[in-house]
């Protein structure tokens, strides 16, 4: 009998009217629970950020950034506390074993970057007995220690990632992330009407609907379900206690009987295109762009190489989200002489669209159905990136909404109305 | 080279101005003070309140009091978590070495009494090696840590205790106490104008004051001072830095040359007089009447036993705080029939006046003087009760100011104007 999992955000505690609620959920599923029930908090909504305002403002412009995030951490991780505090409470009085567990006394081992940390391990022999004992454990999420017993935090969205730790250290069987929407749908229905939720995905799927704009799961914590092969399920916090609410299951490729060829169309604005221009071409040229802005920590996605007015010059293009960009050029202008280029040219008014499906493996026009879906309705593409699972373009920013309805409507994933 | 210990209450850390001021007295102190400097911090002013009546809501009234104080202690632990984190930075920011210290970090090892325990030891090798190193050691007060390594805070005013502690258990030179006055006075200011800053009081002394309604210090740390011999030192936190801010230092009485006869007057309104009229007299009639109250956890304070129309029967007047004052007559009147009295009167318009002052050992008069100028006003004595160093009487409350504005100047306490 494997324990379950539960895991709920700011918003699914904002208050203690939804305390209250989220109180009836795990109760319910500990009715139904024999292996025991472990359930991951969030600070309350707008707390973190009333946190880090405050740390922000007492460390002043001088420290940020320097030796600012160990103490960061202690002020920041406190807000997690109390909710695990007031949840185990709410457990409490409706009759129910419960106690809170904080990083530190699990322990949830990290690494010392503070503010960003990485899980290690969870070395927590007491914390799994409590679990397996039907003592209800209420894990205050995002947080760590380090060995020298200092607080760490994992950043932000860092509590998925502490309750699929949670529930890969007890060998869970599943681990429900409630969050404010029931599933992870085929594509944002607020664009797409007929987007239907996804029974069923894949690890794989996943991380790329993730990284390529799908904010219902965090990119790391569905790495780490899929190295520790943790069922994830994505479900509704706001769902009456009893009511259907069986969200998207993540899982194994292999327990999908029927593989879609696409699972589901990702979109992102939050790209720009940066062009350099009459790049001198030489053996290294790229290696030599790319390794400075790596350098600096910024995050080239897609890269397109072309000769240009003849096979000494290339124009080289690549994107970053919107935010690196600046950094991104003028690293790239700082070393202008070193590199060889005539100009720089960036374009933030592009969007990433992308079709993402394990079916794709084994299926052939995929990327056909793409692009002539795309210039049926006119819309130009300036680069394309394909994976094994996925295919992306980047297009004019204006025509995203067409791009990802006309997308889903070509692979068969709209709802029958 | 001794270490000095600050600690600065909930309305000297209330925001970010306060803590950066908090910051420059601290910045301050370490200029002079070789062998180190520790802090100890309270929850920002109101804080503490909030995180009480969120966890107070999350477990209803069915769990409060019950199950209730370790989950309280989780939650409400965290508010001298921000404020240490936020002061380390403040510090830092000064271009100073600091870091917060977590009472389950140093740890301040307690009981397991949820709510209000007590230190048991400060195991901190590595906390005293980081404060005899030079770096500022800013301690979240109010907490601790059980053997089990649960967080426990240590009751209301738990911060002077955890200054005190600290103080202890790294030798220090002093323990300075930051309030919102710049010490302790003969009386109440705001009752007589002319009372004056004392210089320096003996523990015992500051034990009565505080006792008997004096709440610049809380009795526990006075307590614990004693014990460990710390000199404690009272003074104001809102002091610009590097003013005279000298305060009252409270130490052995031996180091007081000049012991003044008495060193201030105290006075409580917080009094119930209950008078138990005509008790069938009777050895051990007291036992059980006091052993019923004490079961109870009513803290009775004076006593006065009289006969009553011959000596079968007695009266019995006791007092206690009003807040205990309906407790104890329901506890009495549930066993009338098993002690056997006539009737229960209660007075809650009473008010308790103390003279306290090591000097009465060695002087005679000092009651005299006392009942004299209570007499000289028409003010009527209900109850005497004396100890070595101080005398209090009951009096209608309605003549409390007048009571202390005459003894203060009885005694020679009025400032020369």
């Amino acid at each position: 009998m494997s324990p379950i999992v539960m895991k709920f955000g700011g918003t699914s505690v904002a208050d203690l009217e939804r305390i209250n609620h989220v109180a009836d959920l795990v109760a319910k599923q500990a009715e139904t629970s024999p292996g025991g029930v472990a359930v991951i908090v969030s600070a309350m909504a707008g707390q973190t950020n009333h946190l880090v305002s405050l740390a922000t403002g007492a460390a002043g412009a001088g420290v940020v950034g320097e030796n600012f995030d160990d103490e960061y951490d202690v002020i920041v991780s406190s807000g997690e506390q109390v909710t695990s505090g007031l949840l185990a409470l709410a457990l409490r009085k409706r009759g129910l074993k419960a106690r809170s567990w904080l990083g530190w006394q699990m322990p949830m081992l990290t690494n010392d970057i503070h503010g960003k940390a990485r899980i290690r391990d969870i070395d927590g022999e007491a914390f799994s007995q409590a679990v397996g004992s039907g003592e209800i454990a209420v894990v205050a999420g995002f947080q760590g220690r380090t060995k020298e017993d200092r607080i760490t935090t994992l950043g932000r969205g860092g509590s998925d990632t502490s309750a699929v730790a949670v529930a890969a250290a007890l060998h869970a069987e599943r681990c429900d992330i409630y969050t404010d929407v029931d599933g992870v749908y085929t594509t944002d229905p607020r664009i797409v009407p007929k987007a239907q939720r996804i029974e069923k995905i894949s690890y794989e799927e996943m991380l790329e609907m993730a990284s390529l704009g799908a904010k219902v799961l965090q990119t790391r914590s569905v790495e780490m379900a899929m190295n520790h092969r943790v069922p994830i399920r994505v479900l509704s916090s706001f769902a009456e206690v009893g009511a259907d609410n069986s969200g998207t299951l993540v899982c194994d490729e292999d327990e999908i009987m029927e593989k879609q060829v696409v699972s589901g169309i990702a979109y992102s604005r939050d790209e720009a295109k940066i062009s350099l221009l009459g790049v001198s071409n030489h053996p290294g040229i790229a290696a030599d762009i790319f390794s400075r802005l790596a350098e600096a920590n910024v995050n080239v996605d897609m890269i397109v190489q072309a000769d240009a007015r003849g096979p000494e010059q290339a124009n080289m293009v690549f994107t970053c989200t919107e935010r690196d960009s600046e950094l991104a050029i003028s690293v790239l202008q700082d070393a202008k002489s070193k590199i060889g280029f005539e100009s720089i040219v960036v374009d933030r008014d592009v969007a990433k669209v992308s079709v993402i499906g394990v079916g794709m493996r084994s299926h052939t026009g995929v990327a056909k159905t793409m692009f002539d879906a795309l210039s049926a309705k006119g819309i130009n593409i300036q680069v394309i990136s394909t994976s094994e699972i996925k295919i992306s373009v980047l297009i004019d920013s204006s025509y995203t909404e067409l791009a990802v309805r006309a997308l889903h409507t070509a692979y068969g994933l709209d709802a029958e109305s």
